[in-house]
């Protein structure tokens, strides 16, 4: 109807007939108490890694923001509109998470344009090259070492930026207070897209350790 | 393990045990064959409201970005990285997506905080004031109205919103040229959490109908 | 006996009474019909690294040097002597090896001391230097690269120090002619400590990939 | 996979469905502790002459270096690398091992050539002819006695050379403080391929003793 996507439609069929049906009583109370999530993700966009379906996640469960490569961005207060900052004080500061999550995952697209140093920018104004430019100091130290191989960048530079954007987020004041507190922590995850294993990062250290290990 | 929320690793464990496992072969070709969603979706970070779950997508099969109350921004030139801009000429240039659905949905935070003109930010800097305030003209059009309920006034500017956004859309070059070639088309959709009822926007008049009438 | 450690010698007697028990036969005929391994291993001196065990081999099956690291140094002809060299030249000219695999692995102290660009020299001598001086070039371009962990750190070099053996190992003129002619293939393995899991290098790009995957 | 050779990756399965099951938290302890062997071997390349498979050692429990008739060069400070030096090195100084046993073998192809004064290289640059040169002036006092037999030339050389190695792991500064002190004691041993006999040496008279005698 209405040529709104065929496959969308037909997957919102299966949901109501299948999920909804399940869960009629659970999505009445989630829209008369409102949400209550504990916990934020910070996720790509890209189609191969949704948190809800990494995670089997239940209405209500998780608060997602999603951009290209999952990157925060440094506390910047000035008078523009910022929407990854804006989620984030949504999140903290009137939902109170407990957990911020930021997910990465195998064969970034931004992060691999972030590499290409030498790339074509895909508009004139270049928004991609801007956004990743966030990234372009972690990129530079990690595209110019050639005895890794390109695969071995990629994974390198996608680790650095959950590690980067977890630091950001400790920019943030309201962030770092809580954190420091004891009523938030932040996290970082990673997942391989080929294999479907989730990598979880060591808080200590910084290290990506297997999920099921 | 490494104190990671424990919630989110029984997920997962579900997900590598159930999912995962009927659809090993379709992760792999996904890592080595890159992604090709047909749909961008842009959505808000709401816990009740995830695309993959409302739509039974599979992995690959929309590009998924999220921000407060599913806004895009008009086409901004500047200096500066914008999160959103950044993931629409990823899709549009790079993926080629053929639709782009801006999905909102009841009872959204960060619209109510819109209607609340007289409402406290919820920070000094308050990101979520200047994000939202890019509906403000429609807003005060709105909350202004109060022959309305504030439950028409909220459904009211959520529609508004959805709308807004699709116009700004267009002031994209990149999408406007490939939505008048006829290469990509832009929808709107409304989620109604309490009901679990999708109504789509029909494109000529704006209006929202309910997706299984 | 003879103050020959105890424990050695209890493990010769197991050896003895059971795996001996049933090969005695293949061991006299490789006694008299002599070794013909297909397949040389370069592997390190590391306890927990042993290529008979990881890969489960019998007697006779593989041919096996051990150093520090698994280094193989740059076709070097002179007066000296070469253990490594010479070891290689046994195997490819005289055995005629079908297979060379250079076996790394995780958490490699001698890769560890490569990193440790200020480390102190374990002798006045300092062998261990001056043999890992080998890699300096390589492990120069990851020990500065901070935003990578020091694990991150240490599998990189690990890997790109198999690369380089590999690369070695191709300056001699008569494995190279023999690669050329298809009667000798390079192979590269990285064996994780932790988990037991074996990573097998792609020939074509160099990277590492799961055995089991 | 990746055309590694078909053999070893079997046995890496058999390992990992037998062996690695068993010693699952073996292994990642010694990765998280670390290596702590107490003896170091040093063997030959041979295919039949496996310490592991010999000594029945689990992992972690011996260091050991395989060169070319398991020989120790002299201490011989210079500008260049030694790989030998090296291991030696690397087991004295930082793991402290306990015990270093020479471990020799019947049949051994080093050997054989250092004893065929006549014989031919095996390549123009003549690696092996280099490595077993060290051994020119016993391999000339036993060739020229043909009261002996070939094979008992041959094991005599074997068990010289094993001697000479001792001796020559006391010229290392580091090595023969230790042992002075009691901290560090060198064996020998001989591996009887075709009988699967251990001799061990006597430490007094250097002479071979069977190990179940």
């Amino acid at each position: 109807m209405l040529d709104f996507p065929e496959k969308l439609l037909k997957g919102y069929h299966v949901f109501m007939n299948t999920r909804l049906v399940q869960e009629r009583e659970r999505y009445k109370q989630l829209a008369y108490e409102g949400q209550k999530p504990e916990t934020m993700v910070i996720a790509c966009c890209d189609s191969r890694a949704a948190p809800e379906t990494i995670f089997d996640t239940d209405p209500g469960e998780i608060f997602v923001m999603r951009n290209v490569a999952n990157l925060v961005p440094p506390f910047h207060p000035d008078k523009e509109y910022h929407a990854t900052s804006a989620a984030l004080e949504f999140a903290v500061q009137s939902l109170k998470v407990k957990n911020i999550v930021v997910l990465g995952h195998a064969r970034c697209g931004g992060i691999r344009s972030a590499l290409d140093l030498d790339g074509k920018p895909l508009s004139s104004v270049d928004f991609i090259g801007k956004w990743m430019g966030l990234l372009t100091p972690a990129a530079e130290a990690v595209a110019t070492n050639t005895l890794m191989t390109s695969s071995e960048r990629q994974t390198a530079l996608e680790r650095i930026s959950i590690r980067y954007s977890i630091n950001n987020l400790r920019t943030f004041p309201w962030i770092k207070r809580r954190e420091d507190q004891g009523k938030l922590a932040l996290h970082g995850a990673w997942f391989d897209i080929a294999t479907g294993e989730l990598w979880i990062m060591d808080r200590r250290t910084g290290d990506f350790i297997r999920a099921d290990d």
